[in-house]
């Protein structure tokens, strides 16, 4: 009898918004794999850490941040070698998830290496662009609005073109490209729609209108949401939600 | 000292993919409302049951499915008075939501009522679109594919140039509007791309391409999933997610 390969959503960052079923399945299993930057700690390990019995086998999935190429195709290739070990031995696998596994998460890369050869099931999870909305108090999306998630990284002409097309738009891997996203947004006349989410639910979570934004900077695990209709009921709300 | 109003999200419809936050606030506000259509059960509720510790007050939310005005304005009106009465009283009240309540979900015609008013927080939950991706065993959207969330009722006009623009798309609240969007999609040649998902991690839930689906209706909890892209190792995966 292999393992069973689990594909874990941990949702935006507060270990209270982790499923019932991700809680179980991370008490029970016994080896844990999860991603982290080579320069720094793992946020999916640090989501997960108040829930973990101990004892468990861990495999870190390094993966080198300095890179333009990505994925790194060796890492995936050494981190499913060795989870497949652990399968072939009857020891179900978790890899944790931040967020949702299957939304822009990098979960596919050990999917698409063992979801073929090894029973796999894929627990969804919050994610990050629904927090945010929810800390904002603002719908991300309401009756017959279009929504489009757009990666920071493409470029000025085809932003310009998703964010005119779209009712409301999320913003998300903006990181190093943020100064030139903001200076998009302000010359396509919406910083006044646009608000900045960063490090959703956690104690360091920031949430403020994007012309407010001081840096010129933005971390990996931040977005830009932007509204565009006129739904001023929405504005002008005092910001009650937490 | 008011009472707190919560818009709980519920997930998709597994009760255990209900969040460790949510499940707390069953377990202890003494008042829920939730939404019902006039014609059946609440789906909100039916997901919430096996969590709530009983004798909580309860306030319907019923809303007319026969009619084509949306948001039903007396229903809401009346479902925020007997809220109030109750945050008025200093009891704590949750409203139901299933999925995420800021994800196109009819929580916010009660926010905009109360959540001015009375201290209000919004607790995200798993959406119907990232359980529906994980359990067809793709992502929804990697590295930088946009993503276009469509409501269905749109005309197909408009609906035509979402589809051209995007790499990837879920089309939501089709329901009625099934037999028209599985057409217009069949004339863009997209058919073999799209997946129809209903009643995604229930006991019912039916998972299939779109091509095979024998009906010429959907139920309002069905979504199509429609992925453009080359790639064609995760159209090659066996269904092996549950």
């Amino acid at each position: 009898m292999t393992g069973k390969l689990y594909g874990l959503g941990l949702g935006p960052g507060d270990p209270e918004l982790i499923t019932l079923k991700a809680h179980r399945i991370l008490q029970s299993v016994p080896v844990i794999a999860w991603p982290a930057p080579d320069t720094g700690p793992s946020f999916a390990r640090a989501i997960a850490a108040p829930h973990l019995p101990g004892g468990q086998i861990e495999i870190p999935i390094v993966v080198p941040m300095r890179t333009e190429r990505f994925p790194a195709k060796d890492v995936y290739d050494k981190a499913a070698s060795e989870i497949a070990v652990h399968l072939d031995a009857g020891r179900d696998v978790a890899v944790l998830c931040e967020g949702d596994p299957f939304f822009y998460g990098s979960f596919m890369y050990v999917f698409e290496r063992l979801a073929a050869s090894y029973e796999t099931e894929v627990v969804p999870g919050v994610s990050s662009m629904m927090a945010a909305a929810s800390a904002a108090g603002r719908p991300l999306a309401a009756r017959n609005d279009v929504l489009t998630i757009v990666p920071g990284p493409l470029d000025d002409a085809e932003l310009t073109n998703r964010i005119n097309a779209a009712d409301a738009l999320a913003i998300i891997k903006i990181g190093r490209h943020f100064k030139r996203l903001r200076a998009l947004i302000d010359s396509l006349n919406l910083l006044p729609h646009a608000i900045y989410a960063e490090r959703v639910s956690l104690d360091a979570q920031r949430l403020m209108p994007l012309s407010e934004v001081p840096e010129d900077t933005a971390p990996y695990f931040s977005m830009i949401l932007i509204y565009k209709g006129g739904e001023d009921w929405i504005h002008a709300l005092p910001r009650s939600t937490t």
